[in-house]
């Protein structure tokens, strides 16, 4: 950490954060230039980030020098990592595609959906049971029923499933019931719930926050992984901008920056970034072509009728176009669609 | 709302999309224009929300004329609302200063601080005992043990006390200490502890979320007041945004939108937008002559100690020069400040 | 366009509203709702944008139905348009590559990174002679200098060339020299500019303005196309964020957005948004993915000695490699690259 | 200026910087921790900035310490400036307003809001006869019809007056009529027009670009005292955020950041930001609170007959309510309102 101190600083402020870094068990390093000294504190930075350096006097500004997560690191675990899901792996190998309607509505809606999804190509099921609905009246999902229909269209398929935890009351069930475990972007930041699910040993699937830096992303896999379940999979969905022509601005630059600070693999959600179901299919091929192992879609055998999130759904036929526009762009990156063996 | 007909729509879309609304008890109002047809869809909005019609067959756009909250909106409750919490009033009267530190950490320190705030004329006392920390190694509070703290400093001062609920767990627990119960930031659109709180009789601060839309805001009041508690407080505490001088970017245009959209009582939190302590001032005085009900203000003892924000929190001999220019700056805009009978 | 009433308008205002737009000549439709007044105007809405009609007594919102531009939206001229410049085509046909350096230095290596990037496949050369710089100490560019290497190493290399024009002043002079004249993120709203550019016969190529909606940007086109000028390329180079990861944040969803709403060729430059040249070859599959008709890339032979932007310059080799990479995407999504025939 | 190496950086690399820095005439000073070495450059920074560091093999990041600019800085000139116009002063006296009608349209209109602001307390008059409209079928002006009608205004009221210059080459004629010339948001980084501004002799109000960082906005007026001209005024105007209630977001922290950063006076422009005239007294009150110098306000004699930014226009009856709002917050604050004598 380098401490930059105000031109105009006293000599005894200089020694005062001298003697309390010292106190604290850093090195400390001094360099005076022209215009600025500089006191840089060398050892544990951890110890120094709570400290509010930049309130003591003389002090013009604190610039942290290491990341502030590390198990979630590359330079900690240099290699990918690859996270395996009732025999899909998600990874350095075979690019994923999960798949399925927002929210689990009707039971033979969603078995028609699995069905197509797999056909179609998608190695897992996507549902949701608990819904995180922007007004109080608005449909919030089935609950419990909805994790069982989730579960026998599982049975029915053999395709894994994922779906939303929004309760750390619910997270025995939803553990239950399902083979990831997903935090929406709201809850990006709901720590709490992120301890809950890092105790599990499923499958952990973090979406972005939508105002959420990709440090503080990291920072949110990262308490997952401090409690000791690193079986986790980040999903890019959209960040708020001030662009209205898309529900939200999908930060493809992300992909590759990931990539170089994370070992995690990284999934892609075009469906909600979009919130227009013409964009999907683009969108996919871009967030392959960028990188990502795994995207995120939203089907609905029928759209028009769906209770949340209609508009960017896709029909299963629509998206067995795009699972085939996937794979030919999969091919031109180096990487195969997974699910091929099938 | 207004449904937007693209300009090649088929005629059977058009028959298509007219019968579905007439199904749902709407009645249709069509207009058509030299480029565009419109159809109209007069009744209860809700009921159309949830429907995809963007994704219907000839349809460009849908453009709902209603706001989507109604309880805490001012067309439905015309006159500002007063939420009194023990023996305090907020909203149209005398402009309340709730002071406090970040988080609890020590007995005697909290008490000092808050002697010293009431002293300066702080009319309740606010403190974290659950700290949403965007590291898993930060101080992440003390727990029921800070609650405990909290209704100490309460029977030493006669302070009523604000705190953050963080988990639906902690609910009846953080209830039976706190005055207020604090919706933090990052929780805003966490949908189920909103439920919870709106089935307490106790008044609930919500902060606005880093991401947040002033209308989604709302909604997030609404969850609350769906389910029974109008005793609803908004606390303004800046937005994410591109610029990196202060930690959010604070926006005071919220207030005097807030007061013609709603009856609740508005708050500023200048500390948590601004970062550092310089600013706590001028924006405090901001935000009072913006219309602000009240403010909320970091003050620490001793801040080049605190565990948690420290860079942001005034002493309390600053506090109390704060205090001054406020109550100067809210007869200035024809209020007075609370407290005043001490 | 549609005028929401408030719900306590008075009749007079109605009235009033109502004799406004009928003398301006529009037909006037209204519809009463239950919680609602809505007015329609039927006519050309151009009429109308001026007009502060949301001041007006009684007003509670306006909402326009139409586009506000008009011969660069696809509804005008459904067709994709082709742009031609020195024999390349920009549009529905290959994809082509823009390659160079961000600014002209140095006479040897213009010529050497314009001979690298035409063998590795560019088909156009870029380089700028007038730099905007946020500094008023950086290097401002060679001027007049400049272009006339510019124009050298189009000799040398029979690559047309694209330069950016910072100053009403010098259009005659940079249109003189340049194939492509190039207007900057900074001054997508200089709209003395753009008239300037719209009595050109030259291609122009705007670039997105960094807080500019996708709507907006194209109302920078329609300036140009309404002096008469349509050979027209759009440049999206990314959007002002919050996330400082990457220099902005590349918006690749208005790849298939704009092909949507526009008929003019739209190209992607990765290099500026990235900020970083690790990010360029990824960020380049991508955006050809999602549908880009071409690409701008820097280039420039000694990335390290360059004076401007050379964190994000690829060197010849690696620009080699990217092209290829791109090449294989340009596959998959059923085109080609430019410059095959060479 | 500090750079960070990688932890896996080569020896050879880390020589190598340190020869380039040291060939470039800079002391050099290295740190070596646990996890990373540090290079310190000491020196003058500025020979760095141009210099593509990053780049350079084994450099993780370059961390600048100083700030870009210098004449416009505090630290170079710590006592407040104060900016003369035809005998109202800006600085740290009375607190100045400047109102106006967005558009210059129509002489007797004109010179009856001239009146009007005059006789409620604004001692500038603004006026654009040189509008910057997004659409190229707005109302773009009067031109120098304009500036004509806005000196008549002066003439009859003795105010000095205030227009926007957006062409460099109507620098010589707006010079001529103007006594402030105003760059508008957009135009914030237009260099050239900066530049030549800076060689005249008359103040230049820089408004804040809707996606300019206070210090992007500092080197923008860095750029014209660099070239002589040190009567500077910044004005905040808002920023573009995902806010849509709110035309844009004022921030209003921007006042005590740039008091701490610079010694020029700072302007607020409400009407701008807030895009509707209700909100326009309450962020006025505001700005004036949280320290600014002077505000910008759009006054309209007949705003429902505007060309340009109707609704956010004050009648002159409300401005003078406004004034008078203002002057009270003024006292409160310890400043009093220019024109005070009259």
């Amino acid at each position: 950490m380098i401490i930059v101190l105000k031109p105009d600083h006293k000599e005894e402020d200089r020694r005062q954060l001298v003697e309390t870094l010292r106190a604290l068990g850093l090195a400390v390093h001094e360099s005076r230039g022209v215009q600025r000294t500089l006191v840089g504190a060398i050892g544990d930075e951890a110890v120094l980030r709570d400290l509010p350096l930049e309130s003591m006097p003389g002090v013009e500004r604190v610039i942290p020098i290491l990341k502030p997560y590390k198990l979630v690191s590359r330079e900690f675990h240099p290699a990918d990592s690859e996270v395996e899901v009732g025999g899909v792996a998600f990874g350095p190998g075979p690019v994923q595609i999960i798949a399925g309607p927002c929210s689990i509505e009707d039971r033979q809606l969603l078995l028609e959906t699995a069905h197509a999804i797999r056909e179609a190509g998608a190695t897992c099921l996507r549902g949701g049971a608990y819904k995180p609905r922007t007004s109080p009246y608005a449909f919030q999902g089935l609950g419990e029923k909805g994790l069982e229909l989730l579960a026998e269209a599982r049975e029915a398929t053999g395709l894994p499933v994922v779906t939303e935890l929004m309760d750390p009351r619910d997270t025995v069930l939803v553990a239950r019931y399902a083979d990831v475990v997903q935090i929406g972007a709201r809850n990006m930041q709901n720590f709490r719930l992120l301890k809950e699910v890092g105790n599990l040993t499923k499958p952990i699937l973090i979406k972005r926050g939508m105002s959420a830096t990709i440090t503080e992303w990291l920072m949110s896999a990262e308490y997952v992984a401090a409690q000791g379940n690193q079986r986790i999979l980040l999903c890019e969905r959209g960040i708020r901008t001030f662009e209205t022509a898309t529900r939200s601005t999908l930060d493809l630059s992300a992909v590759p920056v990931l990539k170089s600070q994370t070992h995690l693999p990284v999934l892609v959600d075009p469906s909600h970034a979009a919130g227009s179901w013409e964009l999907v299919e683009p969108l996919s091929r871009a967030a392959v072509a960028a990188g990502a192992d795994g995207l995120m879609i939203e089907v609905h055998a029928r759209p028009e009728a769906a209770l949340c999130d209609g508009n960017q759904s896709l029909k299963p036929e629509r998206f067995a176009r795009l699972v085939e526009a996937v794979a030919t762009v999969c091919g031109a990156v180096g990487r195969e669609l997974g699910g091929g063996d099938r």
